[in-house]
């Protein structure tokens, strides 16, 4: 996986982090990163911006970082561990500032792990490694084939699950999140699929007084698990 | 303004709004939006993708429209609304996705008016207006060129400054929102400088139980926004 920017080059850098290869332009001159690649003793290939901006689509300064790919965690290791009780699903997601911003969350509130599907999600990619700014580390980030099997199989394990939508659905103060807590957050566009929305314990729903009633998925999410958050710590 | 992007061109065009122009690609054939321009009598010009792609550095889907700037609200004529009792000011955001998102969330929650620096801080951009989905209309906006003058202006007319950062704060759920509030949220980078967090009247802090203690600027102040929200409604 390539992944670019002096931010994440310095946090990977910093940690020890395996690199495969460096690409940095002809010009770079930041010494502090610099100094930790051939500390590392990294391979380093330099080359024109042209190329550069050929290999990467974003705002890349000068430096792109050959990495291994994301490895994601068991979802029956994790579910199986008994010390884990609240959890984070996403119903397939599409913008990768928002999975970045909500793995930055459920690092900073404890969440135990994060479930995304194979298919129809974004997936780790760079924008989500800049956004979600060194955390990915600290989150387990489960991938599963079937978001609704997922779901049974949490049921199963005395789970709750609490989803969030605007229609049937509850006040989100109002609900008891003691116990164990699955969380289900719904695509930008259509929310959550009505066959997860069945499967769910509890609707929960973030009063509006605008025109528009939107929030961006990654505010709600954040909003959702602070609450949870707050019920439980 | 050069905007961009299937869904904000739609929200435009059915709310009747003044576009000057629209440059769309020469095989553009989403049948709603061109029957939306026809009946709009909106002049329009057809273009090759690397024409477009030379205006326009973001996911155009073959649609930019050239639409007037954004009309700045005036300082005196908000706070001298006796009506308005909450309003967030952003201490030099860099991100247009977190201004984007944070006008949604302002918009969704019902804050009176949302105050931004003049310089060193993101503008209303195409970006901001995508990410903000059409929520812009329903903020007012205002734009200062001194944020540190605004607060000492806003606790004359009654307001208790809030600010958020990590160090020398208290649990935000600790704090007593009522009254009149104006929350600030910190730069992504660096938080709120010393200056204003020496106006603040209160400092809150989220508690964090990860290790990188990170959250997203506009995740950030989706929580503190629905905890003040919490307190008044």
């Amino acid at each position: 996986m390539l992944v670019y920017g002096k931010n994440v080059a310095r946090d990977l850098l910093k940690k020890n982090k395996y690199i495969k290869k460096i690409i940095i332009q002809d010009n770079f001159d930041d010494k502090e990163i610099i100094s930790l690649i051939e500390k590392n003793k990294i391979s380093v290939k330099r080359c024109s911006k042209r190329e550069i901006d050929h290999l990467c689509s974003g705002l890349h300064q000068g430096i792109i970082l050959d990495i291994p790919d994301y490895k994601y965690h068991g979802f029956h290791d994790i579910i199986q561990n008994n010390e884990i009780d609240f959890v984070v699903l996403l119903d397939h997601l599409e913008d990768p500032h928002n999975l970045g911003a909500i793995i930055r969350t459920c690092e900073a509130a404890g969440v135990d792990a994060l479930i995304i599907p194979k298919d129809r999600q974004v997936q780790l990619n760079a924008t989500v490694m800049k956004t979600s700014v060194g955390t990915l580390d600290n989150v387990k980030i489960v991938s599963v084939s079937n978001l609704v099997n997922a779901i049974e199989k949490l049921k199963k394990e005395g789970f709750w699950i609490v989803g969030t939508c605007l229609e049937n659905s509850v006040d989100y103060r109002k609900i008891d999140y003691g116990g164990k807590i699955a969380l289900v957050i719904g695509n930008e566009s259509v929310g959550i699929s009505t066959l997860v929305q069945k499967k769910c314990d509890f609707l929960a729903k973030i009063p509006m007084y605008g025109k528009t009633n939107s929030l961006n998925a990654s505010v709600a999410a954040g909003i959702m698990i602070y609450e949870i958050v707050r019920n439980r710590k």
